[in-house]
């Protein structure tokens, strides 16, 4: 079980395996017959006179099952730079345009993990022939190439490139051909909305690629800058996230995502039958890292993915997200549930600030953001006093209900021109709006020991501390409307000694939306899922 | 979305939320009415007539509801030490065991985070009345207590405690009560096989706890000093694995588990109604994570849940288990994925020896293990290598077929006795047991650019070379029998230009279960789920 490929592995019976061989061998002869198409037939003939030839080409299929090892090593796009000139590097990255000057110069701009360097085949005797750079005229965007070529230092300085030097090619394979026609341009899908206006108001011809494209053609749609710079900052969110925790003594568990029954009820859950049995996705890992904390790990945390079956369309929900979820034991008060999230979280953003500045740059030449804007030490508000707050400025709301969004960005709004961040804590909600889990406050059982967390005038973070008394818990899972028989063992394990304790989730995606300014969590979702939305 | 929490909050109309807080008004007359059960009156009459009563008890609710801040330090257990004899600490943790000596004094050890304490309970004027000994001594095991007192250093060393110092009591407030009888008890679930066949041949009383006992009651068993060592252990595991992969460039993703159609097909999956449509978990990232290299991520990894509804009622089976996963681009040859694998898991090995000694002397105080044998440089074995060593001993298995269990198993012995290693590399297997994304070898397409990885004689890791060239891709799915249609988008994403690539995939559970040489799968996750369990 333990791999991917293990679970392919059919059993196969010795007869089955020669069998399956011989297809195999078949297979080979086919292969070797189709790689002789059209226009490689047609590229063969025009090499066939070219006392050069071997210098450029499609690399056969047998060149890339791991005929050879490494011998010459490659150099990587980003690295390239001054102190090389005059030597030879092996590059193997993206043919990301391709330009021919006449029949005897071609300039390619070759990309590799987001870094670009131009590429120049120049006729030159012995070395390249005019049909190698008619070939190079010929590939396709986006196909992988190998180049082999000296690094020159240009007297102009190279615009349209990460590097500042450029290759002179020597020899040129194509490892990997792109189709001719992309589904989507990448220089389409990389504009800014700003270009797009500027192009529209000039009334030169644009392309505007929608979200939906973007979707269905998200391995195209990932290259741009912007989406690379995403799904690296996203990366780093959760290693601040992990290495801030351990070394808080927090350990890192896994719990399962198929429940019997209905997790803890409420909102829309996926079902499935488990063997026999009703079983459902966890909308949430909460059951288990709090039966975890009663097991005695005092500190716990799981990263992992969440299943909401809502019928949501906002620019906000996904169908299936990746939480960050902590709980923890406390001593006192939920103020150190809170301490933690304070410390956590400012700790995220001076390192997001810190290590992503080329990928944050990235994101923002494409969707144009300002940084947040946070305090060293977090601020805490009341939700009492957020309501007092959005009273004085005319804006009337529930004091015992929740806030809509709506009125969450206002308050935002009102903290920031007071306070000035866009980062805070609102805590002591209204215990009704809260899940039956929930403590209640102390002195007045109408509000709850819980909070929720704003960036940009938007919720990312809810947390509270959590009834650990059994009957109490029972009283208020029934009072919510939970059949308690589902949830047995989970109020069971409260029987045992159980600690004070509180935590607090996140979801990945709306962490990275928010800290980027971005306007769907679409953007920060790799393959996302939402109601209308199961693919790629 | 993001969080647990949000999910739960249900909203709630003004009406309704006034309803509600009523309600939770209600519910806090009868939580104090219902904390005068009958013991807690029996008590509360005994410290009636007691002056120093306020010196000892049941910690009210309200104290436990964020009442007040921490004003006086909790030291933990583990801390304690003989650098603070004489100080007064305060201390919270499980009653492990509870001795009264006479009506005067009481003995207790105190557990937090696997470490223990011995506090002592003596009656002394102005202090410790009589009636506190007793509430003492009728406290249940397992209850949490806050326990403040004066650090002392015995003349005598303190058997069947962690820490070399005792405690001697000044209060003790109990913060939350086990139940009396618990379903398990911690001793008996902590007892090693050998202890258990020593009272047996003394013919001593003696309980053993099986294996579903202990998962029935997971929340109790998972505090045994093994359970704790083991899932540290794992969370170290995890930790290492992406710390080794980050920095070697790798980016951390995230890959939906919600899969339009049947995942990879093959093996059994479980399939569910994805708001209309059929769909089903995932049984891998293994396409997601070669779409995502065709995105030009480069080299990725993901931890996540995979899930396989297969009937296998192996002792290393498990329906949802925690996979490793990861996807590189390759220049040449799959031996640069093996170089990750065998640098990757040396350095493992090498950080879980030093950085988890106690965890793992308390998993092999119950169950005991040989410390994993390994080389500096993996150990590298052809697959026809392999069966030539079966073949060389009298074990004779098909050449072009998959080893199972046993030849796993023989093979694992004659690697040791002869290389002296536990954990070495089988690579080129026949290409008909390998799942239809794997590459064929360029010299013979019987066998394939692919590798098994072996611990102690189980396989933990499978890995490979992928078919990046989309036409061999789409036959080699449709020899196996996969439905093309099915898989369209991924195959398509091969056809904008796909760099040679390969990967692995590795089971945590499996990591963990074999590096501490334990008998069942079922040790290593905390919320196990196979064919007959889906609770708690």
């Amino acid at each position: 079980m333990s791999s991917s490929e293990s679970a392919e592995a059919p059993a196969v019976s010795k007869k089955a395996a020669k069998k399956e061989a011989a297809k195999a061998e078949k297979l080979r002869r086919r292969m070797e017959e189709a790689s002789i198409s059209i226009s490689a037939a047609a590229q063969a003939a025009e090499q066939e006179n070219d006392p050069l030839s071997a210098n450029y080409g499609d690399a056969p299929l047998s060149e890339l099952q791991s005929k050879s090892e490494v011998d010459f090593p490659y150099t990587e796009v980003g690295s390239l730079a001054e102190h090389l000139k005059d030597q030879v590097v092996l590059v193997r990255g993206r043919a990301q345009t391709i330009r021919a000057v006449g029949k005897k110069m071609a300039f390619l701009v070759v990309r590799e993990r987001g870094f670009t360097v131009q590429v120049v085949v120049t006729e030159q005797a012995d070395v390249v022939s005019r049909q190698m750079v008619k070939y190079v005229a010929a590939l396709n965007r986006e196909s992988i190439i190998d180049v082999e070529g000296i690094v020159s230092v240009p007297a102009e300085p190279i615009k349209g490139a990460s590097q500042k030097v450029e290759i002179q090619v020597r020899k040129l394979y194509c490892i990997s051909r792109a189709v001719p026609t992309l589904p989507i341009n990448l220089e389409d899908a990389a504009r800014s909305e700003a270009e797009i206006q500027r192009a529209l108001e000039a009334k030169e011809p644009v392309v505007r690629v929608n979200q939906d494209t973007r979707l269905n053609n998200r391995v195209l749609d990932m290259r741009t800058p912007a989406n690379q710079g995403i799904f690296r900052i996203q990366s780093q969110v959760g290693n601040i996230f992990r290495q801030f925790l351990l070394s808080e003594g927090f350990v890192e568990i896994h719990t399962p995502k198929l429940i019997a029954g209905s997790s803890e009820g409420g909102s829309a859950v996926f079902k499935l039958d488990y063997k026999g049995q009703p079983a459902c996705l966890a909308q949430s890992p909460q059951l288990h890292k709090q039966m975890s904390i009663c097991g005695d790990f005092g500190r716990v945390f799981e990263i992992g993915p969440v299943f909401r079956a809502e019928d949501s369309y906002t620019h906000r929900h996904l169908c299936e997200f990746t939480g960050l979820d902590v709980e923890m034991e406390i001593k006192k008060h939920y103020s150190e549930v809170m301490d933690i999230v304070d410390r956590l979280f400012v700790a995220m953003f001076d390192s997001l600030n810190e290590k992503c500045k080329k990928e944050l740059e990235a994101v923002g030449r494409q969707y144009p953001f300002e940084p947040l804007k946070y305090l060293r030490k977090t601020l805490r508000l009341t939700f009492e006093e957020g309501v007092q707050m959005l009273k004085d400025t005319g804006v009337e709301i529930d004091p015992l209900g929740d806030l809509n969004t709506e009125s969450e960005r206002k308050l935002g709004q009102l903290v920031l021109e007071k306070y000035g961040t866009e980062f805070y804590i609102l805590h002591r909600y209204p215990l009704a709006v809260r899940p039956f889990y929930t403590m209640p406050c102390y002195d007045n059982p109408a509000y709850s020991n819980s909070f929720d967390v704003f960036i940009r005038g938007e919720e990312i973070i809810s947390g509270a501390q959590r009834v650990h008394v059994p009957e109490l818990l029972a009283e208020r899972a029934q009072a919510c409307g939970i059949d308690v028989n589902t949830i047995s063992s989970y109020i069971d394990s409260f029987r045992y000694g159980a600690p004070p304790h509180g935590g607090f989730g996140v979801g990945l995606e709306r962490v990275v939306m928010l800290f980027c300014g971005l306007n769907n969590i679409r953007k920060t979702s790799l393959y996302p899922r939402d109601p209308l939305r199961i693919t790629p």
